[in-house]
């Protein structure tokens, strides 16, 4: 079978056995947004035709594909949500020599009955059920970070923190950015900004103080993007922690940021683990085989006993 | 006397008695940002000359021009600062055909030692100190709010939010501002974004919820803004006053941005009070009377008794 992470900037495609072993990798930065309304098949055919033509017929989307911007949008799945729900609730899209099977994204209420959304990482949390041992506490950091728990084997919920967009936008539209330089990450400064971020003080109050510490000369305009990171982070992780600092967060998503999260983490008083780069691929492959299950239940006649789907 | 509100993006002169009496008042959109390096003497000139060649002789200024953007730098005065203090600091600047004094900025540390400044805010808070009959908490809503302290007659401490900027910044440079259409100000969205401040999330998880209520068709394009703004006020407000709402918050500001903070103040479970608009030209005076007071003194003979500064 063949799985495809499908996000805003790239795409990652991985040749599978049934089992989930990886035989092959494409990756290219066709990320939904650089791929033209109606040229989705066309990109798709391009990095996996080669595999198609060697015997595949079987390919699960995941990912901001599935969005309004994307392929096609396929509806959310309210949590708590397992494998076997994910893949008894894939949309099939046409396409000529293969079935394509789309992961739909999850939804959540949160406390105050906002609604929650995620697409792609519910599959990259799929993927790391098994490290997890069926319950724990899993962070996807990026622009819109997401903090999900798992209880019993499922996605019991989650919750997002903008602490990614809101990063590049005070740095590229406020005079806290003005006073940066192009620099190095600082791990000195980074340290500062989430100590800071402990400090109890209101984030709204300590952004103003990346400038009024820069104005006195106690943050040098190398150390200022570090420190800001620094301070968004750490609140982030102070909030999506709350006073259970004890707990162990797997984190899920590129090195270089989750190694930022690792140590901000261990600042804050907790402790992480790093999930493998393949948590999506071995994601597509676990929902991949419940779909196909699904889908052959779907096909058996009237009548006829159907096999369960979990 | 003349006193000068010389901001960022505009200038307000008042000529007054030295009482504080307004006679004459004029605004120009001269900010110190629209002010060539070198032509304040002109620009202020233009405004002012006329009262000049009527006999005035002595000009206060406040805000950004005496900031390192402005005319001239003048150093900041450590709170506690009351209007004595304020007046025994001021910097001479040379101008042809008057006295020309510059107020200085204020500055204090926060509880974790982080600088905090302010330039301008400090001589409208001076003008409201009868208002406030020599004590209470001033709120002066802005790019960078400040909240100060009156204590005794004095400015004892204050706390900058960056929620002004925060704002242009998450709707000018995020996902948040594609959503949004321009639309009048929506008091029901405005409202809608305090209360959900009150929910006790943290405001990095509530940023994303103004994305997916418009994602599930629960904020219209027209709401989004105001629910934002009511959103960051909110959360301004409710760590300004910490669990002290009962206090009464003495507005100083434009009218429109103090009316949202005091419909906001008033969500939060506190209570407001507007200061009229010529706080600031009452500060000038008072600063004045105290800077001229000082300066006589200054000019006594070695020898004699001096008279008090404050």
């Amino acid at each position: 079978m063949i799985g495809v992470d499908w996000g805003t900037s790239s795409l990652r495609a991985y040749r599978m056995t049934e089992a989930g072993q990886i035989i092959a990798r494409a990756s290219v930065p066709s990320g939904i947004l650089q791929v033209a309304a109606g040229d989705f098949p066309n990109v798709l055919r391009n990095i996996v035709g080669d595999w198609l033509a060697d015997g595949e017929t079987k390919i699960i989307l995941s990912g901001m594909v599935g969005s309004r911007q994307g392929w096609v949008e396929a509806p959310y799945l309210p949590c708590p949500a397992d494998p076997a729900a994910i893949g008894a609730a894939l949309t099939r899209i046409p396409f000529d020599g293969a079935d394509v099977l789309l992961v739909p994204g999850l939804s959540d209420r949160d406390e105050a009955g906002t609604p929650e959304v995620m697409r792609g990482e519910e599959t990259q949390i799929i993927g790391a059920l098994d490290a997890l041992g069926g319950s724990g506490l899993v962070c996807l950091p990026g622009s819109h970070s997401k903090w999900a728990h798992i209880q019993g084997g499922r996605i019991a919920g989650f919750r997002t923190y903008f602490s990614g967009e809101a990063f590049a936008a005070l740095r590229d539209g406020t005079i806290l950015g003005r006073m940066m330089d192009d620099a190095p990450h600082d791990v000195v400064a980074f340290t500062r900004g989430v100590t800071r971020s402990s400090d109890g003080g209101h984030l709204l109050h300590q952004l103003f103080g990346v400038r009024s510490l820069a104005l006195f000369g106690e943050l040098g305009a190398a150390q200022t993007a570090s420190y800001l990171s620094g301070l968004l982070i750490g609140h982030e992780i102070h909030a999506a922690l709350r006073s259970d600092s004890k707990v162990t967060v797997h984190l899920i998503g590129a090195s270089a940021l989750c190694g930022l999260y690792a140590e901000a983490i261990a600042l804050c008083g907790g402790q992480s683990i790093l999930i493998d780069e393949d948590a999506a691929a071995r994601g597509l492959a676990r929902i991949g085989q419940r779909g196909m299950l699904h889908e052959r239940s779907d096909r058996l006649p009237a009548g006829s006993t159907r096999q369960p789907a979990g």
